[in-house]
């Protein structure tokens, strides 16, 4: 920990709480004295932000499959040069709402493309680059589904059936499952906030030691 | 001919007159009485010019290269996709100013990303589809530049040096000379425009018959 950084991704379906556990991770650390960096995918620099708006937005419904996965891929070889692989260089701990695994799940698993070439696209986009921890926050697609709706956040993908949230639920526990690197922690984020984020900080506490 | 349509790509560097060629093609199929798709890279569709937008504007000048390489990639994905592929299904002629090899000479070969990797994207995006014809524009870098400049039309690409101009002008030669599959011809775009226009003109007319 003492000369490179800490890259930490939060990832699962909808709805499971990323944003608000992020938040409260970034606080915790910030009053332990660590640097912090938060970042969202596909976002986080003017640039990618501007390809969020194109991939994102719901009057672009008639995008291409592999239009996605590129625009995605993009997104993310912006942010990475521009301000992941720099901070982990400077010792930062980054914090980032979604990455790589997001377009295996999504993309590769769900859409059908195949991790292969997801993960092909994920050594060009992130320079070789693996999460130190990846917290898959797991809630039932019900109780995911319906925070959503209550927060009034829906964005394009949100427009998608329950049998394809289903499906992304599946693939992430899936991935969670093979993980060799041990990489993963899956958490249930159908429990409470609070303790749901005591769950992250005892994990990302043993990555500090 | 009959029941599949005719790809050909404009492609060159900057100042080769390959947007009054496209056009004067155009016209010149039309009024034999083909049905002629006239297209741009990166653009051609509503998504596709939200990209070009991204990749092409002089603000957005701390783009990383990989970031470019993948915009393109999801610009041709969805033009190829939404207008392209369904184009030539229908028995249709399509130009297109720039394409597959737009990527292979600038960042393939010129950046430095290798052709390999960039003909495995194009891949992707095109679902392995090579134009019937390629046109190389050939003009000498000062002689391009100068039309340019004169055009009043540069963008972020036009600010590069002349040595960058003039490797890129090397690569296209050199792509057309490996040229296995017979599609490239090689025009001396410093003729006239009329000249210039008789030569493609002949060579379409043998791909027509």
């Amino acid at each position: 920990m003492a000369d490179k950084g800490l890259l930490i991704t939060f990832e699962g379906g909808e709805g499971g709480g990323k944003t608000t556990q992020i938040v409260r991770l970034r606080d915790k650390l910030t009053k332990a004295g660590h640097d912090v960096v938060v970042l969202r995918e596909p976002g986080g620099t003017v640039i990618s932000e501007q390809i969020r708006e194109v991939v994102l937005s719901a009057k672009n419904a008639g995008i291409a499959y592999t239009t996605e996965v590129l625009l995605f891929q993009a997104a993310r070889a912006q942010i990475y040069r521009e301000i992941v692989l720099p901070s982990l260089k400077a010792g930062k701990i980054v914090l980032i709402d979604r990455s790589r695994d997001s377009s295996v799940v999504y993309q590769g698993m769900v859409r059908g493309f195949g991790k292969d070439l997801i993960e092909q696209l994920n050594e060009i986009s992130t320079k070789n680059t693996y999460p130190d921890l990846t917290i898959l926050l797991d809630i039932s697609v019900e109780e995911g589904l319906q925070r959503r709706a209550d927060s009034g956040t829906s964005n394009r993908l949100d427009m998608e059936d329950t049998d394809f949230h289903q499906k992304v639920r599946d693939a992430y526990l899936q991935l969670a499952k093979e993980d060799s690197a041990h990489r993963w922690v899956v958490i249930d984020a159908n429990k409470s906030i609070d303790e749901v984020d005591e769950e992250i900080w005892t994990k990302v506490s043993v990555k500090l030691n």
